[in-house]
């Protein structure tokens, strides 16, 4: 059967080869930005832990730990499909916005609708980022798991799986920060960054304590 | 004319797509491991830093910055395709530690031989980290330029790219902590050990500089 080349660009995102990928977001146009790429650096974090557990699922003399393997392997997988998925919502959130700017502002009628489409445009864009950040500490609570009783030799894996996971949260906030100031449901947008605060605080911790976790066991 | 159907298995880890990246990251196959997702996450800094540029250049009102974009989008550039470049250099090096254990050992001159071929292997996998952190390094510079500079609108991307800089820095860093201590060539282990923590703790303190510049910009 005939099979026209792949026209990457008419791909979502994350089935475009990574070349492509980093083109587009090195290029000016506005997606993928640096939501897109949080998302995908908390994901390949979350790949990270999955690759510690299955190199660790099977391997002699870590049959004690294979249990808790399959566990955290089972959550790593669904946190990876998640930031995954999170890479089109970003992407949409941001177009919904591009599209409100562009609708018409005759009456008071038109700029009502522009206003409201614009603010729940905004909205969103603020909910990725945020839901992002949050499944970006799975990542780091995850790593922390995987580097505590995962194979040796891989071990390293876990580092980079919990500093991806950081980026990620904190690559998201950076998201949530730029876009809340602008919200007009003031209530929404100080809950979500005083959430986020915290959450930022706690990982810092919990990140810096995982790295040295995987060093100390490198030896 | 008629093509097959892309096996993506027989293509350059970069060149896959990034949901099938994921997926061979997250297998328990050894390579591409974290030393490839390092790499992978200091290109996608890289790659933002571009973007920040390609943005603000020839943005009304960012006319006295022009020429400081595009000296920055120069550079930024050649290290994107440095780092990209490094994941299949990363995955050599691993594969030729594989293959060197796999070398027999029936007499003593094959197992000097294949003592030779590892030690060749490890320096190999120590030297390719150890560059993708020092190039990481220049992602970190030349954030801080793209952050103090860019277009305020993309600002946080400049803040992703520096994270992303960092992590792919500490990713790096982790491969050359796991493949030095086996190294027999105890003055380049140590030398490499060496210049690689003074490199950390210095992007540290700049990182956080840079993310902090970021944030403060962003109001």
């Amino acid at each position: 059967m005939a099979q026209q080349p792949t026209n990457q660009n008419t791909l979502p995102v994350t089935q475009r080869s990574i070349e492509t990928f980093l083109d587009d977001l090195a290029s000016g146009n506005p997606t993928p930005g640096g939501g897109s790429a949080a998302a995908i650096v908390g994901a390949m974090g979350a790949a990270l832990v999955s690759m510690v557990c299955n190199v660790t699922i099977g391997k002699k003399g870590c049959e004690g730990v294979e249990g808790e393997m399959r566990a955290i392997l089972h959550e790593s997988e669904k946190v990876r499909r998640r930031l995954t998925a999170m890479v089109g919502e970003d992407i949409a959130a941001f177009e919904s916005i591009m599209a409100a700017y562009k609708l018409p502002k005759a009456t008071d009628e038109d700029k009502a609708a522009r206003a409201a489409a614009i603010q729940a445009g905004l909205r969103r864009a603020t909910e990725v980022p945020l839901d992002c950040a949050r499944v970006c500490s799975e990542v780091i609570a995850l790593s922390r798991r995987a580097g505590e009783h995962g194979y040796l030799n891989v071990i390293s894996d876990a580092g980079v799986g919990v500093l991806a996971g950081f980026t990620g949260l904190r690559g998201a906030a950076l998201n949530v920060f730029i876009n809340a100031p602008a919200l007009k449901d003031r209530a929404f947008a100080q809950a979500a960054t005083a959430d986020l605060g915290q959450l930022l605080e706690r990982c810092a911790a919990e990140s810096e304590a995982v790295y040295a976790l995987v060093r100390d066991r490198l030896g």
